[in-house]
């Protein structure tokens, strides 16, 4: 098999009372070590497959690089799961996430950990969209997810611009996938002006955040959000749709960024 | 409102171009700091609802305490979010989660780490059910579900004898979601012989690993599992149903122990 995020399993399959023994397609989960200038810095469990891109999101995530310069050298042993990873500098490791108490700019601010107030930023520019351009990239995020679809076991992140999707990340974990897609903006160095990132998962708080750490303004889930997670949105300026499908969706926070595109010629004027 | 796991939020909502503002009802988030014996601990973002079965499964999950023996006191405070912890003996904390690469009992060992292998058990007894059970008891799983079906947004795991679910717990994580329920097990020492899990999650082999701490011995699950946690399953004795419907599922582990009843008047022959 040529699909390293797949593998197979011998199953008994009912349904009702018919029973059928079949091998089955799995989703595949594998342990990845990092270590950092020669210390073990932490395990992660993902799929194994862009694992380039899983390590230097999980970095850019946990606040130690910023851009692909901060690192001088990565070197991925797949077979062994281990990822040898040097940096251009000394990182100060967090020894403890200190929960940050405090009340400068926005009541959510409170929940947020010392390690993020460092890397979250405020989105400062509005992507408005048209409501269907989010209807035809959900059919496109749809058509991509065939690994999804097959074993009904990971889930998908991905940049798009208005009208297509540029790349697409899949893993078991919602946050890995996430994180892949970071890794790979910052590899690529792609610009994120007038960029949307599409997510199979749901929006906890974390998601928000990380989303503010990418630098996107506007998150399109397919699954529902948190409380927490849209107060954070609206403290970030992220805007948040979720339950997006191919033809219906919820608006969370800055709502006139979806727009109809038949009673918008200058949809400029309904930005925030 | 009464329920602490929902809240309120204005959402504009489209299908096809039809747009309607309106209130809808999400999923609550909150951050939990653990202090324990004086020291921040942890910060857990959760549902915030049955938290002291979340404090209480989230110790025994990282292998501070094996029962609720082991803690002196506990003290929440929802409102402000902090849960006082005091145990009756030292806590040696990790200081670093280690990777464990063993070879001892099984290919997949290899994954665990340090932590897990000191309080993962390997399942002694089996713990058959007919499949007609397994189809009721997702039945009441999915009517008990009524904040899920609300929201979208919170995963559920329960306990259950073969015939009926004792207790389940609600949660934005599901990891959370198990752990609520491993507390409550603890909390109100419930013996676990002939019980069963039933989860609304993917089975990644943390899952896996945390049934196996619970010790019960079927797990029993709507989504799908990975290879690696049915490979820990299989080391671990743990039998995994997935895709559990009301009229279909698949069986991964263990497949003797779902039996047909009709076929079946003595199924302890069917045993593996």
């Amino acid at each position: 098999m040529e699909d390293r995020s797949l593998t197979k399993w011998n199953i008994t399959k009912y349904s009702q009372n018919l029973k059928l023994e079949t091998e089955d397609e799995i989703a595949r989960e594998a342990a990845m070590t990092i270590m950092l200038d020669g210390e073990q810095y932490a395990t992660i469990v993902c799929t194994p497959a862009s694992m380039e891109e899983m390590v230097l999101g999980f970095l850019a995530t946990e606040g130690l690089i910023l851009s692909i310069r901060d690192v001088k050298q990565l070197d991925i042993d797949e077979k062994r799961g281990f990822a040898y990873v040097t940096l251009h500098y000394t990182p100060t490791l967090p020894n403890n996430q200190e929960r940050w108490i405090g009340s400068c700019c926005g009541k959510s601010r409170e929940f947020y950990l010392k390690q993020d107030v460092k890397t979250a930023k405020t989105i400062m520019t509005d992507t408005p969209i048209a409501l269907e351009n989010v209807y035809a990239l959900m059919k496109q995020f749809e058509e991509n997810a065939e690994t999804r679809n097959r074993t009904g076991g990971v889930h998908q992140a991905a940049i798009a611009t208005e009208e297509n999707i540029l790349a697409a990340f899949i893993d078991i974990g919602r946050h890995n996938a996430l994180d892949k897609l970071y890794g790979h903006l910052l590899k690529e160095k792609i610009p994120l002006k007038n960029k949307f990132i599409l997510f199979s998962g749901r929006v906890s708080s974390e998601i928000v955040l990380k989303v503010s750490k990418i630098g996107v303004g506007m998150l399109i889930a397919k699954s529902a959000p948190t409380d927490l997670a849209l107060k954070l949105a609206d403290d970030l300026n992220v805007s948040v749709i979720g339950f997006a499908k191919e033809a219906s969706l919820n608006v969370y926070t800055n709502h006139t960024n979806v727009y109809e595109a038949r009673a918008m010629k200058n949809h400029s004027q309904h930005g925030s």
